[in-house]
């Protein structure tokens, strides 16, 4: 029987979704409580890869599970199995030909960010700092070139083994949490190594004054990983829901 | 220089605000930093302890500096000398008998609770897990009753070394975060030891069923702490704000 599941995970001492020899990632453990829950090797798929460090709210999985399994009740069992750091939301049975991955339509980011002179004590490890100086009016301005299909390879990793850089960013905001505390959202129909971080880190060069409000259309279209800013750090994304 | 401050920690790996032999307090941990800046022994006084694992957002203190000192920038050299966990927000000159304990007029705590079936992993020592099925609504009715002056002998942990439980609460109610977020906000002239933590044990069993709308009142009443309900953990306890 295919298993949809919905799980949430602190990446914190992840080295990301993928499984990496002597490394602990999320598709291990959670493949080691398939094989402890059903007593056989069960491959399980992701709707995409997060990196070391990086946090998922609402990652979505798919495998072939016994077709004996109970698939609401599922998550009960696999949670028993897995450290405090994972947990199954959700299970559903799923179409035969359902593929976490290859099925996933829309995936949506957010990056939370919040403005202070110094670090947070209870925001260490889940949001970025900025400087308190910053302009978020006109990181806001700079988002609506995003939108659309678009060749993002001005904000893809170096590292990236892909040579198709064509995604469709269906849409990019700023929200707003508190006096002082924002999230960057973006959904789209796939997203490059790194490219949310890189579009955060380039957001944080244009609020700082470098650049005003055309310069992530220029970016963008230069096509040039070295105009864009500095990748920022894994610990304030999120993948927060895949809809298929 | 009388100087007030207001900091930010997290409490997870202090024994709380007050120095203890052999422990990692808040307290010794900005003594030392003190220290360390000023080359002398410099005392702390806070508005008021906060127990082991309580964090705080917004805790104030007052100490004496030497009149040299630039108050507003004071913050900035005690962060370099602080560990990660603690950090000053902001430093000001205070009136000569300024003492962040017994000038406090209201001091604000927030509770933080989530309704889930399972622990979230990014909540993890941060808001407290209840089962779903619990009627915040009723929780809600039960607290207009803890308003005003009145003895909390039922809400005081046996190992208070008080003998006058009186106390004024001059809010108590419960803000909405999200769907399923949930935080309780109460201020008061004055908290007994582990106060809001037993209200807080005390409306999650009113919520799953335990009483009706007039509970919280009759176990007020009683001033008996074996009526009210279990201490909640510290983890999802915050000091939000003290005035003066």
């Amino acid at each position: 029987m295919k298993i949809k599941a919905t799980i949430s995970y602190d990446g914190t001492s992840f080295c990301g979704w993928q499984k990496q020899p002597g490394k602990r990632s999320v598709q291990k453990e959670i493949e080691n409580a398939l094989l402890v829950l059903f007593d056989q090797k069960i491959e399980v798929n992701a709707s995409g890869r997060t990196d070391a460090g990086v946090h998922a709210l609402g990652q979505v999985i798919s495998f072939d599970a016994p077709d004996q399994v109970s698939p609401n009740n599922l998550y009960r069992n696999l949670n028993a199995h897995l450290p405090e750091d994972i947990r199954v939301l959700k299970t559903e049975k799923a179409d035969d030909d359902f593929d976490a991955r290859f099925s996933a339509k829309t995936k949506t980011y957010v990056y939370k960010f919040y403005l202070s002179r110094y670090e947070h004590p209870l925001k260490r490890g889940r949001e970025w700092r900025i400087n308190d100086n910053i302009n978020v009016d006109l990181m806001i301005k700079n988002l609506p070139c995003l939108v659309g299909e678009h060749d993002f390879s001005s904000f893809v990793s170096k590292k990236s083994g892909k040579t198709n850089f064509v995604r469709k960013v269906t849409s990019a905001k700023i929200n707003k949490i508190s006096d002082f505390e924002y999230e960057l959202e973006i959904s789209a129909n796939g997203f490059l190594y790194n490219m949310v971080r890189i579009i955060m880190g380039t957001l944080v060069d244009i609020g700082a004054g470098r650049g005003g409000v055309s310069k992530m259309q220029e970016i963008l279209e230069a096509k040039n990983r070295a105009r864009a800013g500095k990748t920022a750090p894994p610990y304030a994304l999120y993948l927060k829901s895949v809809v298929y």
